[in-house]
């Protein structure tokens, strides 16, 4: 835990935070704050401040905070993804969140198991702690936006240009020859990064995704499994976006 | 699996092989291979080839194998990674393989706790499916060579010499003001990536690997789990090192 992320419904008043559960357990057992001591905070989607501990008793924190005025930006990197097995996807939650996304979307592909959509995994009350354990990892406050969507069709048709309204879409296939990093040379623009299912995306997934303006990306000749290549694809898809940052210094993503 | 790997030991004679365990329920439920089908194969540390189905029965599939001359490049990343638990050492395994590297040094260091060494995962019997899993997986015959040091100071200052002879050496930190993309731009050498522990290297940690020619690398200000960590690292290795060879094309890495 590399920031305590607190949540509106955490604040007892306008500035002032009681802390009973893991995140007072890290405070704790962990730091070993003592009164007067200031940490760092961050509000869920909202600004970082600074949380000065008034009393640590046992089990029990309560900090006065002060936050900043700006909230950061959502990261430039969204990700639609074929539903893996809950298993992986359980894991993924934290992971992804790490990485930083604006935006999961999850979606039914044609090699995807249709019980794994029944998992319980899949509810916002199982997924959200992870998100937040995964931005608290990762030192982040914006919570990625999650829908889960059984048509793909009807995703891909109805829905995309409302959840991704702008910006450079791409799937990631072996098929692709562009890589990541070619494909978003000197891009500042928002990013989606198609991910299929184990087995990949068949080709009507594959020509529906090119008819709505998704470009192929390749990762090479090694083909890595769903939750590898997510982390894989993530990872190059900030780095290309942080080289063009470099090169285009005046524009905010 | 999405290549049949073979050890020397399956050969039954110069040519043949008979197979029982997973990859027979592989060829046999998921394949569905008949006799005469020709499917692909490789010989761990050695060539790919092709296989053509001879019988094909209940649990037991014989083939006979005809292999290329050329056994495939190591993949041209090492990694140094400070040992993890062991839950998290369990999944890596495959990971890495998957990735792709050509050697695993795998040391203690100041925040490793010492009983993560005392673990089944460590040993070879326990690895060496882990690993051919990974290659399966993402297609490579390349074994990783792996190594186990319970001295950080005398691996780095006898050993590493050895065992990594010439190439880039890099220490992934959030000191780094490099990025991965900067440091191998245009590199087509061998790469060396020291990863290490929850909590990061400590100070005398990171001056002996400065010492002995690691440059800091940093992965942006996100801080990600070791295990996250290494599939970011290695993937935008690899990347790197794949748009050197489009730009030195003639260096055979």
């Amino acid at each position: 835990m590399n920031l305590i992320l607190l949540d509106e419904h955490d604040l007892i008043d306008a500035s002032r935070v009681t802390l009973t559960d893991t995140r007072a357990a890290h405070l704790l057992d962990v730091l070993r704050v003592t009164p007067g001591q200031a940490v760092r905070v961050g509000l869920l989607d909202g600004p970082f401040g600074t949380g000065t501990i008034e009393t640590a008793n046992t089990g029990s924190v309560t900090m006065r905070c002060e936050f900043e005025t700006v909230t950061p930006a959502r990261p430039p990197v969204d990700v639609l993804l074929a539903l893996p097995r809950p298993k992986v996807m359980r894991r993924l939650w934290a992971q992804l969140a790490a990485l930083g996304v604006g935006r999961i979307i999850l979606t039914n592909a044609s090699r995807v198991e249709r019980d794994y959509f029944d998992t319980h995994v899949l509810t916002e009350a199982s997924y959200r702690p992870w998100l937040i354990e995964g931005l608290q990892q990762a030192r982040d406050t914006r919570l990625p936006q999650v829908s889960i969507h059984r048509q793909f069709k009807i995703l891909v048709e109805d829905h995309l240009d409302t959840l991704f309204a702008s910006g450079v879409r791409l799937v990631a296939d072996p098929s692709g020859t562009q890589s990541m990093m070619d494909a978003l040379a000197s891009c500042d623009e928002r990013v989606l990064i198609a991910i299929g299912p184990e087995g990949g995306w068949n080709e009507f997934e594959l020509s529906l995704l090119g008819a709505h303006g998704f470009s192929r990306v390749g990762l090479g000749p090694r083909t890595l499994r769903v939750d590898t290549a997510c982390v894989a694809l993530l990872s190059l898809a900030h780095a290309a976006h942080a080289s063009a940052r470099v090169a285009v210094p005046n524009r905010d993503v």
